[in-house]
């Protein structure tokens, strides 16, 4: 592939499309395990990605052991697909959790933003790997963006 | 969840539903890999799944080495998501490459069905989690079918 002018745009574009990603993880039982996930709901460029889910659940707890992840994007219309390789924070504090919360998010979280099954996962991406039309261009390292978005 | 009557069943619906389906690796650089492909052109019940690819590929290197990996389906119209656990045979030899191919696949491999950079990739899943309204169901284990499809 040739070189993208601008990945960080052309990468931004891609993931602002989707309604939702795919997290891979390493699996508590020594497999791969990918979930998919609603779309992030904040994220500083390429860098940074936030994400609401329960803190029960099994790829938290598996992140809890291993940090290292994929976010995974996936363009079906333009056969194109974005990998993001970095770490996972889990978020805990109340000032995470409230920045995240929507209206409705009870539904889920019944106790509301205080409940403590609600978490917040921080992803930040170390390198990326975009494919398009068979051929691929890696990008690594992927800096902090200058302003959020 | 309830109990699945036939999980069989429903998760083969699932899966004939998709044309793409996303594989889970032990990335060769320490993490976990997600690569969308091309839903699996054959299958055996929802014991086995056979997808062809680029020998040269990294998720084949990555396969080579550690064969353990998972087949992501997400089902977006209805909030259902199948991660099948299993492991991967790539299959190289001229019997396997014949049974998969194609009309149309020269477009990827010009040497033809005998090209070396074409292979096929058997996934043979041993458990199942699948999602449904934030709920998860597992099937362990995964029995062959009686019968090929």
């Amino acid at each position: 592939m040739k070189n993208l002018k601008n990945p960080e745009s052309t990468f931004g574009k891609l993931i602002s499309r989707q309604k939702v990603c795919f997290l891979g993880t390493f699996g508590l039982d020594g497999y791969p395990h990918i979930k998919a996930m609603l779309a992030p709901r904040k994220r500083n460029g390429i860098k940074e990605f936030f994400l609401s889910t329960n803190a029960s659940s099994q790829k938290v707890k598996a992140l809890r052991k291993n940090p290292k992840a994929c976010l995974y994007f996936c363009d079906r219309l333009f056969y194109r697909g974005l990998m993001l390789e970095g770490t996972v924070e889990i978020l805990e504090d109340q000032d995470s959790k409230t920045m995240l919360w929507e209206k409705g998010d009870d539904k889920f979280y019944p106790e509301g933003v205080t409940d403590s099954d609600y978490c917040v996962l921080k992803f930040v991406a170390t390198s990326a790997r975009y494919y398009h039309h068979y051929q691929s261009f890696d990008l690594n390292p992927i800096n902090s963006p200058e302003g959020d978005e």
